[in-house]
């Protein structure tokens, strides 16, 4: 019964002096806030995100929260505080409940962020997960999507394709290395990479009303990628994974040349960097040809399709 | 596709002056609070909240929102703004993604409530909403469920019982209410009627360390409690309907007692208000009798099962 579910996730999140009011009332309330809040929101499915028949519930709440750092990285947000909506199946509905919730718990643990409500629902349908995470702004602003300046070099962190293999369950949201890097070098603009490299990379460009040119060579292409491609072997490359395969949950980031320089040669980056390529007055994604001209990419990743 | 919907979405809700980053970024940005801020978020299902065979989209979409300003009422907070997680079906999903939008707009707009997120997914399984919403917390505090005494006055606004008839998809949350009510009174304790008055009222007494007395000939029951009675003739009364159907999204307040006379003669009214018991030290819900004595009163309302 939910009365029962709500006590044990009470008694689990007791602790919750960080905030005025948590769990158990109509509404949480939080502390006010000098330079605004920053509020994202994403919702995982049974088989769409995870499957619960292969996949630990533990693994399936720590990603849902962890999508939602990953957009709070995004705009270099410190985290603070989330509600957890959840769509049970009534059969086994408790323990999956408890599962997600031991999984979140030690994520939120990490990143500061306090439980501070929810809902907990039963119906026939499969596993649904919603969570929207709260962070404060960071006193330099937020970091949007839309400053890339044509010149900016576009930067990323880790290694990108084959999350598939297992990273998108397990991967770290770049919290911490995207308020490092706010606090120390001007950054004009970044997004994580959700959907894909390319789909992503060219949302950010579009948004920043320039284009996007990548120097493939330069591509941080990760072991999993490389893994995935020969497993496979259907013909899509280890570059191609790393270009659209998404849920790697790095960041990509328009940084002006001599501030991308001041990175790339910093000795305490707290996460690898790489460069891979420049925006441009040119609006479109392109990749760089070894003569130095461009031809045409193509955006690829994943899209929900609505007929 | 996502992308189109993403368009059309933010082309319906473009003028979003009313906070400093909307939707189209990783995440939305709201400005400083000086009191604090509420969240919330309640999560609809097909098949248990509504039903998409024969429940205008419109009308699911505006209860989606219309259920959480009920809980931002009931912390007598005002609306600000919310966010809007959607699992569509693959199948015509895409109209009825926009039906839910053209519904909740309107009361958005009613309540000043500016839409600065969401995510939208499409699957294979049934219709899920989850909304949070987020308000300010009023410059006297929040309303909570905790602060209830021994002799407060037990007041509810509006009529009860039968809202599966309708008013469940087309009541208007009483946050304007909650917020007068709070501005003009000394109000100890709040919740919103959403799984039956009897189970809420014994959810707010046992926050609150108390109990509670109900004087059932003085509850306000609805027409339509009167109507589902009659019409289903399965021996439940109507008086049975206002305690325990649910979805009434009206408030129960505790209120001490000179407050309580100087709110149920006050000329000016924005709903009626009932006084219908008080709170007691003797913990848990009770019924009065006609000698004066009370005897238990079972809270019964909506409560989601889990195996």
């Amino acid at each position: 019964m939910e009365r029962d579910f709500i006590r044990w996730l009470s008694h689990r999140v007791r602790s919750q002096t960080s905030v005025p009011v948590g769990i158990g009332d109509d509404a949480a309330v939080l502390a006010p806030s000098r330079d605004g809040l920053v509020v994202t929101t994403d919702m995982l499915m049974d088989g769409v995100d995870f499957d619960s028949r292969k996949d630990d519930a533990r693994r399936i709440g720590r990603k849902s929260l962890a999508v939602n750092l990953s957009d709070l990285a995004a705009m270099a947000a410190r985290p603070e505080a989330a509600v957890i909506a959840l769509a049970l199946p009534r059969s086994g509905g408790r323990a999956l409940g408890e599962g997600i919730y031991e999984g979140l718990f030690p994520l939120a643990s990490e990143f500061g962020v306090t439980i501070v409500g929810g809902d907990t629902n039963s119906w026939d349908g499969p596993l649904v997960i919603s969570v929207t995470a709260l962070g404060r702004v960071h006193s330099r602003g937020p970091l949007l999507r839309s400053g890339a300046r044509p010149d900016d070099e576009i930067l990323v962190t880790g290694m990108l394709g084959g999350s598939i293999l297992g990273r998108h369950f397990d991967f770290t949201p770049r919290v911490r290395e995207a308020i490092w890097l706010h606090e120390r070098f001007t950054l004009h603009a970044g997004i994580d990479i959700s959907d894909g490299l390319s789909l992503d990379l060219a949302r950010l460009a579009e948004a920043s009303g320039c284009g996007a040119v990548v120097d493939l060579a330069q591509v941080p292409v990760s072991p999993q990628a490389h893994e995935l491609a020969s497993l496979r072997a259907d013909g899509v490359s280890a570059l191609d994974h790393a270009l659209g395969d998404g849920e790697d949950f790095e960041l990509v980031l328009a940084v002006p040349p001599d501030e991308a320089h001041k990175i790339l040669t910093s000795p305490s980056l707290p996460v690898p960097i790489t460069r891979i390529g420049r925006f441009t007055h040119e609006s479109g994604l392109w990749k760089l040809l070894d003569d130095g001209s461009h031809e045409p990419l193509t955006p690829v990743g994943f899209e929900h399709r609505l007929a």
